[in-house]
This record gives structure tokens, sequence and C-alpha cells, in this order.
């Protein structure tokens, strides 16, 4: 056991899993702080003891920023967030530190939430919904099929990779949208930059946003990109709630000009109880829940990252999902 | 043109469809009837007119099979339905007369309903509705995903074959269940028989009934079988309502043997205003809709499959979907 090293791992495992991060690096120190009672939660919280910040060369988790200042060996944080933006500040971690992040992991659960929002919109469950706290037993005609339609997706990493796949396979036909449409993902049946975005909204049957919030992505979906779509379109958000202007979304769902939309993030988060999005009837809204913990499959994704990383650190490889 | 024949055809069709009749049986006189104008209404209904029928060797559409009696010469009626059992009792069609039906043209429609419902249900999007209701922004916890779940499918004609097929492209094992499991049928990655129901209901995740009525089906999903289901399983009703005890249902649901119901037909239909099948929070009610017109590709293959028989019945050639 060499004795420079100490990976300070605050996951909630199972015993059988810290066994798997043991042997991964057997000759690295492994402090395991994570409370397995977490597992479970939507949201896993990091609680390094203090005596073991100073000592620390690695932690995994989502230590708070502000108490970058505790660790001053840090050679390496893997997050379990997706996100690591709180890491890259300035003057948050020293020159050198790596940062590795969870990307990857979460790509199933909001891709399959927002899925799930558009089968529903299709289908017109929200509004059958609506009628059955009434006890009421009537037809609320014509639906739609994702059979032939097109479907554009704005944001082509993992979740809208994801997202595509899914789309794809119930029979649509699959648009994305990045910066560089040169770069293939997989799941597209076409590819296209940012500055066609207004020649493909008119014959999309379903929007989806996937972008980060960037000063580029505020209200990406503004009233006179709205206007260009079809009245049947079905618009979902799961990226940042600011992709989206709320009131012209409000607008245009008043006015019929798209036939529904589905949002798990809105601006500004949480929506206000007397927010008028909330009472709009074609207007889905889920709290910010198709990502986190809600899907097993995360948690596992998010240890299976860890655990390659921790072999890469004590093996001297190259880490993956790397960040800074 | 043929004078013996006369084909009385009750679709609502286009001028362009109407043309393609015609062109399919050129020597055989056919009448149109139909009003275009129910095109996109979510029940056709067949009007012939009295001096039509005396002649009639062929129906297109749902006449009232109480009206046989006014079609002396007939010797086929397509139907625009699945169903065809009205035309089937003893009494009302004389010996001979040929029936087909439109089996194949709901199956897209109906299985795409359940597959929204098993998504919502998936996600708590009912539950996630309800507390839009009131302005409430609040994580309801963990989701699932069709990814490795086990869906068992019982009924595994059109609509079932339909439905295993889209769970098997999100990544679910699908299992079906019918009479005779030796035939094949496509979507399904294992086929049983009902004598083995039993025992694969404790290991499904999702178990979508898809029977039609009959004596053997009445209540085939009841308190006892219910109990043998996951407390983490969904159950989704997309055939007839009396497939399922409606009050052993909501006994599973209250008490948490089962963790949530779709049901797109009930016992008895429509259901009730009192009913607390309604009031149920993990019980999702729509009236009806999976199938019927609710999808435009559903009208579409009742024509074509109407017009590939018509072509038949005028060359002679053995009729598609013959159900007598």
């Amino acid at each position: 056991m060499e004795a420079s090293r100490l990976i300070v791992n605050c996951l909630p495992l199972t015993a059988e899993e810290r066994d798997r991060f043991l042997a991964a690096a057997p000759d690295v120190r492994q402090e395991f702080v994570g409370v397995p009672e977490q597992r479970g939660a939507m949201v896993w919280k990091a609680v390094v003891p203090e005596g073991l910040r100073a000592g620390a060369t690695a932690v995994i988790g989502n230590v708070p920023a502000a108490d970058a200042g505790d660790y001053p060996r840090l050679e390496w944080i893997q997050t379990w967030s997706a996100g690591v933006d709180q890491y890259l500040r300035p003057g948050v971690l020293a020159d050198g530190v790596m940062v590795t992040s969870a990307s990857g992991a979460y790509g199933q659960s909001v891709s399959e939430h927002l899925f799930a929002l558009m089968w529903a919109l299709m289908r017109h469950l929200p509004a059958y919904r609506d009628q059955q706290r009434e006890g009421r037993w009537a037809d609320l005609g014509r639906a739609v099929s994702p059979v032939g339609a097109t479907v554009l997706v704005i944001g082509t990493g993992d979740i809208g990779s994801h997202f595509a796949r899914l789309a794809h396979a119930v029979g649509s036909t699959v648009l994305g949208v990045r910066r560089d449409p040169s770069k293939p993902a997989e799941g597209f049946d076409g590819m296209f930059g940012f500055d066609q975005l207004d020649e493909l909204l008119p014959s999309a049957d379903v929007v989806v946003s996937i972008v980060p919030s960037s000063p580029t992505t505020h209200h990406l979906l503004d009233a006179g990109r709205l206007a260009l779509m079809r009245p049947g379109a079905i618009v979902l958000n799961g990226g940042r709630g600011d992709a989206v202007d709320p009131d012209a979304l409000l607008e245009a769902l008043r006015a019929g000009a798209i036939a529904g939309a589905g949002l798990d993030v809105t601006e500004p988060e949480p929506l206000p109880a007397d927010h008028p999005l909330w009472r709009e009837p074609r207007c889905v809204i889920t709290p910010h829940v198709a990502g986190g913990m809600h899907l097993e499959a995360t948690e596992d994704r998010i240890i299976d990252i860890a655990l390659g990383n921790v072999g890469a650190y004590a093996a001297g490889r190259p880490l993956s999902n790397r960040r800074r």
C-alpha cells in the first residue's frame, strides 16, 4: 500500500460494491464515507469528515465547491453529477486538479421521462386525467402517432442521442441540431447546425430541447420560433428551463399555435404556484424529476464510471469523462 | 360492366380513393354512399339507401345486422370494425354469405395507446398531473424503466404483437400468452399457454390484457391472479373490460399489491361517474379511445383492406380477413 495517495469515496455503496472499489485500486488507500442509506434517495449528499480532507488526493462525490480549500493535496475529483460547472469556476480548484463527471449516467432517465411526456401528450392522457377527476367518460378525439413523425432534437449529447434512439425505434424520423453538425451522434437520421433551426421547425411534429443553459441557448425557443411550428407540434423541454420563453409558450398554447408542451424544467424553477403555465390544459409540468436518481440504473452507471476511474487513477492511466 | 353484381360502398372516401376502388373492380357496378364528412370522426355510420339494398351483392361497411333481411342477394360484407360478432350470430346472414373484417387496422392505435399508458405510469405522470392542478412542485421519487423489464402480453393477435414490438424496441423482454403457444407471433421473446399464466405473473413488471370478451376470459385477472403479481407491477387493459375484476383491482391498488393500472376498457362501460376506480390515484382511465378511428393511419388501413378485397371479389379470388 502506497502511503502518498488517498481516495475519499462518498458514494452510498453496498458492501459488495465497496469490495469492487478496493479490488480496483488495491495499492491506494481508500476511505469510504458514503451513507448507504442514501441509496434510493433522489439526491445524494457528500460529507467528508474534516480529518480526512487534508490527506485526500482524490474525492468521489459532489463535495461543496466552497470547501475546496480544505483539500490541499487534491489531484482529482469525480462528481456524481453530469454537470461540473461549480468546480470549473476560476479560483475554486488549484491548477492541475482533474475533474471528471458522471456524464452518461443520466441519459437514459432523462430521455425516458421526455419520451413518456411525448406519448402522454400524443394520446391526450393529461386531458383524460383531468376528466377522470370528474368521473367523465368522454372521447377527446383524434390522437397522433410517432410513426412517420419528424422529431427534432436540439442538443445531441448523451440525453439527445438516447432520446433519438427511442424515437427512431418507434418509427419516427429523428433530426438533430448541434453546434457542430459534422460530428455524428447515434440514433439520428440527420444532423444540422443551429443556423438551420428556423428552416427545420416548420416540418417538426415534436421539438425536444435538451440544451444546457448558456447565453446562446437563453430563450432559444422564443415567440418567433414557436410561431414557425406546426399547430400540431409538441414541444418538450428537458434541458434547462430558460431555453423556452415561458410567456411565449403560454401564448402559443393559448392561441393553438402548437398542440402541447411537456416541461420538466421551467423558468423560473421551481415554477411559482400562481404561474399561469400550471393551469394551461395542454401544458404538462413535472418538477425537474427526469434525471437525478429517479432510475436505479443511474446509480449503477455512476458507480461504474467512478469505479473505472478509480482503477485508472491507481494505475496512472487517463481518466474517462475528463472535464478539466 | 357485368349486370349481376353490385358493391355498395359506405366508406367515407375522398374522390381519389373512390377512383382507386373503381379501378380495382372496373367490371363490377359500385355505388358509393359514404359520407366524406365522416372522415376524421371517431365513429363511422353506414347508411345504405333502401333502393340499393335489394340489388346489393356486397356491402362495405358496418350496416346494422338487424337490416340483413333487406339484402336478399348479399354474397359478402366487409366490415370496418375488427370485430364481426354481430354478423356471425345464427340467423343474421344467409348460408354462404362471406364476412371479412378490418382486423389489422387497429393494432397500431390500440398498442400505442397502451404503450403511452405504460410510460405515463412508469414516470408517475398521472400523479404529477394531479399535483399540477395545485401548482405543486414536489418530487414523487423513484421512477421505473422498461429497460430490462419483463412485459407479459395476454392475447397475441394484431394488437398484442404490435405492443410486443414496441416494448421490445425500448429494451423489455416480452412474453406472450395465447391459447396455442406453438403458434409464433412477431415481437415476442417467448410464448406460453394460458395454463402457464399463474407461473409467469410473479415475474412480470408489466401485465397487458388484450383478450376478447369470452366466458374463458371473464375476470381473467381476478383477486387470486392480482395477488401473484409484484408490488411494482403495472396492469394495462386494452381488450375487454371484463377481463379484469374491477373490485379486485381496486383492492389490489389500495393495498399496494400492484403499483398502478391503466384501463382503456372497464366493467361496466362506460364506468359510472361514482365508481371508486375513477378516484383511485394509481389507476388511469381513458374512455375506450385506444382504437376506433383515433389514428389517421387506421382509416388508411381499413380502406386498404377493403380495396384489396374489392379487387379480389371482382376477380373471384379468395378474400383476406375472412371470418365466415
